[in-house]
C-alpha cells in the first residue's frame, strides 16, 4: 500500500462535519476501495471550539483557509466554504498552483471559472473534483465524465435544486400561494434565509452550466444560461397545468440545437407520468438523452450533509486511487466555449395564462396579438363568469418561437382589459 | 501520451461490431478522456466474412478466441463471447494469467466464477471490469463501486431484465396470457428462442448476484439467490393488483437483514406511483438506499447494442487512464461470501390467488390453513357467482413467515375444492 491521502479541510459546517466524521469512522472500507489509506491532517473553520460531533482535537487547526493551501501535510484541499470569489476562490487557485488536488462542493465558483481552474490543474498534474457540486446523492459528474461517454448527448434535463422542488410539490399539495409556502420553509429550515439564489434559478443555472460542460465537452458557460425562477407561479398555475396533464417543475435544460448549446433554468409544465414530472419534495433528478445508449433518468437527495459528504469522500477515493484526468472529461486546451444558440432561434409550445376582465372583446384582442405574431393555439381553458372582474383564460400554444410570444404578451399587456403582464411557462418535452 | 491502449475483441455480435465501430469513429473523443489512444489490434469470431457495417479489413483475425490472450499486441481483452463455462471462461482466465486486463459483458460467468476470477486479476495486477454486465445504458457497476461508497448501503431492487418487463408490460396492456405475449415478443425479437434464461429469472439473478456484490462488498452467491420466473404470472393477477394499487414486476432484491444477506429474484408486487412500478417496456431501473446518502433510482436501457457497447467502451477508458482497482470495489482477500440470511427468517407480505369451485365452505377452509399458519389477511376481492365452477379469491396478507405461507399454501391446493395450487406473490415495499 502505498503512502495515505492526506486531506486538508476547509469549512467545517454540516457537510465538512459529515465529511470529517466518514474519515474517521470508515477509514478500513474507504482504504479498501482506494488501494491507501486517507487521513484528515489540517481543517480550517471559523470557529474551532464548536461541537461537530466528531473529535478534531488530533488534527492541526488553521483559522486562515487560505493557510491549507501551504501545508506540506496537505495533498488535497476540500473546499467547502462556497461563493464564487473571495476566499474559495483563492484556497482552490492557491491550492492547484501548490501541486495539491482540490475536492470542492462549490458549484457557483466552477460554474464562473471553471475553465480556467481545470486548465490550472491539468498544468499543475493535479486533480480537480466536483461530483459533491451537483446532485450529492446521485454520481452523476462520475456519470457524464466517465460512464456515458460513447455517443454524443443530445439534451440533459435536470431537477436541480431541492428547495424550489419542494416548495412546489408543496403549493400543489396545500393549493396555497408561493410566499407562504417559502416562508414556511424557511421556518423549518427547508429555505435560506436568504432564498434568492434557489428560488430565483441561480443555483439551478450554477449546476446546469457544469451538467452541460460535462455533456457536451464545451466549457462552462455560466452567462449562457437564460433564468427565470420561480416566485410568480401561483397555485392557479398549477392547477391548470394539473388540469392539462402536466406538472411545474424548475428545470435546467441543456440541448444541442441546429444553432448551438442552448441553456435554460425555468419553471416548465412536465407532462405528468413522466420521471421528471414525477420527483417529489427536495429530491433532484436528472434526465438525459444518450444516443445510442438511450435514455437514462437519475433520482435522488441533492443536498445536505449525507449526500454531499458521500460525494466529497467519492472524489477524495477517486484521488487517493490515481483517477485523476481533467476536470470536465477532456483537455483543458480542447475545452472550448460552447456556440450559443441565438435567442431568436428558441422555440418551444408555452402555457399562458391571462388575467382579463370579464368584458366583451378581451378574448378577440387576444387572438388578434397571438395571430400577429403568428402563434396558434392548441388548447384552451376559460371558465367562471364574472362580469367586469378579473378571471383567467389560460391556454397552451403550438410551438412558436419565443421572441414573437413575448412580444405577443407585451402587446396583449398594454390592453385595459388585461391586468396583470401574463403568465408564459414553456412546455418541456420530457 | 503514453503509448495506445491495444484493444482485442473476442465475439463479433451486434455488442462486439458496436464496440468496434465506436472505437474506430470516436478514436479522439475516447483519446481526449482516455489521456491515450485506444486501438483495436485484433478479433476474433466465428465469421470472417460477414459484413458488420466496421471495416475490419485491417484488424488481425484470429478464428480462435483463445489466441487473443497470448497475442502480444493486446493490452486489453474484451469478451463478448459469452456463457458461464466453455471459451468465455478459458479465455477471460488466460488473459487474465497473460497480465492482460480484461473487459466483459458476461454476467453467468462472473455470477459464478466472479471472486475467483478479481483475485486472478488482482494476482496479475490487471483490471477486472464488467459494466456491461448489468443494464448497460446505466453506469450502475462504477456507480455503486465508486459514488456511492461512503455509507453502508442497506437494500438494492431491479428490473434487471427488459425481456421480462417488456412481457409484463404487454400483458397488462394488452390483457393477454404470458404464452401469447412470449410468443409475440420472440416474432419480433425481444425474447429469445430459448427465453429460459430470461423468463425463469436466471439473467436477472446472475445481474443480482453482481449488484449484490458490489453493494455490501460480499463475493458473488449466485446459489444464494432464491428464483421465481414470471411464467406463471396471469393477466387475472395484473388486473388484481392493478386494484390493489399494484403493478407487478420481475424484481431482483439484495437485502441486508438481521439473519445476513437476503437474494431474491421474483415477481412483486410493487406500489403504483413508486419509481420502480413506473419502468416501462424494456427498460431496466435500479433502486436502493444508501443510509444517510439518500435512496436513489437509475434508469435506463438495458440491453442491445448501444447500451451494452457503451459500458464496454466506458471499461476501456478506466482502463486506458489506469483506473484499475478491484473488480468488486474491495480487495480480493477482503471479498468474503456473504452469510445468506435463512430462509425460514424470510418475511413478506403476499398477494394470494386462490382458483377455487365456487361451493359452500371454501373460504372457511382457505381461512383456517391460514390462520394455522398465523397468516393473517390485509385486505381480499371476491368477486363472480359461477355455482359449481372455478372462481378466484384474492387476498393480501399482512408480513408472514415465507414458509409459513408456502405451508398454509400446500394445504389448502390439497381440498377438493381448490382447482390449481395458489398463486403467491410478495408485496415490495420500494
Amino acid at each position: 500500500m502505498t503512502s495515505e491521502l492526506r486531506v486538508g479541510l476547509a469549512g467545517l459546517g454540516t457537510v465538512g462535519a459529515g465529511v470529517a466524521a466518514i474519515l474517521a469512522h470508515n477509514a478500513r472500507a474507504l482504504a479498501w476501495r482506494a488501494g491507501r489509506g486517507m487521513r484528515l491532517t489540517a481543517v480550517s473553520s471559523r470557529d474551532r471550539q464548536k461541537d461537530r460531533g466528531v473529535d478534531l482535537s488530533a488534527i492541526a487547526f488553521e483559522r486562515d483557509a487560505l493557510a491549507l493551501a501551504e501545508r506540506d501535510d496537505v495533498d488535497v484541499v476540500v473546499e467547502l466554504i462556497g461563493g464564487e470569489e473571495g476566499i474559495a476562490r483563492a484556497l482552490v487557485e492557491g491550492a492547484l498552483r501548490g501541486g495539491k488536488h482540490v475536492v470542492t462542493a462549490n458549484k457557483a465558483l466552477l460554474a464562473r471559472h471553471g475553465a480556467g481552474l481545470g486548465a490550472l490543474a491539468e498544468r499543475h498534474g493535479v486533480a480537480l473534483k466536483f461530483e459533491a457540486a451537483i446532485c450529492g446523492g446521485i454520481p452523476i459528474v462520475k456519470s457524464l465524465r466517465e460512464g456515458l461517454i460513447s455517443y454524443g448527448i443530445s439534451a440533459v434535463r435536470g431537477i436541480l435544486n431541492g428547495t424550489c422542488n419542494f416548495i412546489l410539490t408543496q403549493m400543489e399539495a396545500s393549493g396555497r400561494p408561493f410566499a407562504e409556502v417559502l416562508a414556511e420553509a424557511q421556518r423549518f429550515g427547508y429555505a435560506e434565509a436568504d432564498p434568492t439564489l434557489d428560488i430565483g434559478g441561480g443555483d439551478t443555472a450554477h449546476k446546469l452550466t457544469l451538467l452541460t460542460s460535462l455533456a457536451f465537452g464545451t466549457a462552462p458557460d455560466f452567462e449562457g444560461v437564460a433564468i427565470t425562477g420561480i416566485d410568480k407561479i401561483t397555485p392557479a398555475d398549477i392547477a391548470f397545468a394539473g388540469e392539462f396533464g402536466y406538472r411545474i417543475k424548475l428545470l435546467g435544460v441543456a440541448r444541442r440545437t441546429a444553432g448551438g448549446i442552448e441553456q435554460l433554468v425555468n419553471p416548465a409544465m412536465v407532462r405528468a407520468g413522466t420521471p421528471l414530472a414525477d420527483v417529489e419534495s427536495s429530491f433532484n433528478a436528472v434526465a438525459a438523452d444518450a444516443g445510442e445508449a438511450g435514455p437514462f433518468f437519475f433520482q435522488g437527495r441533492g443536498a445536505g450533509r449525507g449526500p454531499t459528504a458521500s460525494a466529497v469522500i467519492a472524489d477524495l477515493v477517486d484521488v487517493a486511487r490515481g483517477a485523476l484526468g481533467p476536470a470536465f472529461g477532456r483537455p483543458a486546451a480542447e475545452l472550448v466555449p460552447p456556440r450559443r444558440e441565438p435567442a431568436e432561434a428558441r422555440m418551444s409550445a408555452y402555457y399562458l395564462r391571462f388575467q382579463v376582465l370579464d368584458v366583451p372583446g378581451v378574448m378577440a384582442e387576444i387572438s388578434r396579438h397571438l395571430a400577429n405574431q403568428l402563434v396558434s393555439i392548441e388548447s384552451m381553458i376559460q371558465r367562471g363568469r364574472a362580469p367586469g372582474e378579473p378571471v383567467a383564460i389560460v391556454m397552451i400554444t403550438h410551438e412558436a418561437q419565443h421572441v414573437a410570444v413575448v412580444r405577443a404578451l407585451q402587446a396583449i399587456a398594454a390592453s385595459d382589459k388585461v391586468v396583470e403582464f401574463p403568465c408564459m411557462i414553456p412546455m418541456e418535452a420530457a
